[in-house]
């Protein structure tokens, strides 16, 4: 099973190895990283350089494929490379997954038209410009397609697709494996649960960032 | 402020991954991979190869260090590079930090002699024999030593450090950005919740492996 884990500069490296510290345990699994070309790509802070194995030119399909975020990755859109190849890829997965800002990708794809998905909480606006319905669920199962909301979300996303193609058993051995019990000291992970002062805090934090070209 | 993370052959991605998406965002971070030598590590599937930008010999002091486990990390003591490395610079760290089977290495560079600590639960047995008391919690404070349990703990524990250093308005932020408002679908995150037929399971998944030399 070919499992296609995209990255492009500045990605967000938890976005990506959430889900793949899930998935790449899954009976026959084959994972690699794939960016447009072969070689070290770096995160958001240019701290991780996480090499891609394979060019996009290289990979004409896959089992999965998961499209983690960035805080910059609306400004990939609409003429980045990862667009077309996602719109070329799409009908040959199983699953095209998203964690974060990754699902402006499957927008900007023409892969969310008129279809309930999420992505980072901030971010919902500009899904629903780009065609989407968003909805504030963590974890979003369409036809063939898994959106996930904010970067830890994609462990979530993982273990619920793994529940999906291979069951209860599956699921929870690996969410053993990995101890996946989580127990966050604060309860402010959703903008529904955080205070008013810290979900404004954050809001400014990326206001900047936010507002550069789309 | 400096953060090591540190890596070695055969790491596991999402211990270090966790912690350094949390801990990069500090005030005035300055976060780099650390290794026995510069250069591409790769991890224990061998898919994700990860920079280190600095060499053992080129860190002597630390604010944090983050020390990740894999399902080889015994196979590391007593010998590896690392080892000396933990023992040499733990004096002059603020915070001590593990993830998993990290605490193991901690323990074998005698950080741990009678201390409250934790690892993977299928470790607990051998962090006893290296001295040190263990516990079932997810996340154990020391003195200025922080160990955490299984793999996926590293993000509970890096915001607990958060928490602790900087205060709950800073961690909130934190756990707001990264939209950490965990929804695993299932509940076998530990041997405590999972059903004994999963815990026999991923004993028995990884018994070769640990049965390794140690």
């Amino acid at each position: 099973m070919k499992i296609a884990i995209a990255l492009y500069d500045k990605f967000t490296a938890l976005d990506v190895i959430g889900p793949y510290q899930v998935l790449s345990v899954l009976p026959g699994a084959e994972t690699f990283f794939v960016a447009a070309k072969r070689g070290l790509v770096p995160d958001d802070s240019g701290v991780v350089r996480l090499e891609a194995a394979r060019s996009f030119d290289e990979v004409r399909d896959a089992d999965i494929v998961v499209v983690g975020g960035s805080p910059f990755t609306h400004t990939l859109i609409p003429h980045d490379p990862i667009i077309a190849w996602l719109r070329d890829l799409h009908p040959r997965t199983r699953w095209t997954t998203s964690v974060c800002t990754g699902s402006l990708l499957l927008a900007a794809a023409g892969l969310l038209r008129d279809v309930e998905a999420t992505s980072h909480w901030l971010m919902l606006d500009l899904l629903r410009e780009l065609g989407a319905k968003p909805t504030l669920q963590r974890v979003v199962f369409g036809d063939r397609i898994v959106t996930a909301a904010g970067v830890s979300s994609g462990i979530d996303m993982a273990l619920a697709l793994v529940e999906r193609m291979y069951g209860r058993d599956l699921a929870e051995t690996v969410q053993l494996a990995i101890e996946y019990d989580p127990q966050p000291p604060t309860d402010a992970g959703s903008p529904a649960k955080a205070r008013p002062e810290i979900v404004a805090g954050v809001q400014k934090l990326f206001e900047g960032i936010l507002a550069g070209p789309a």
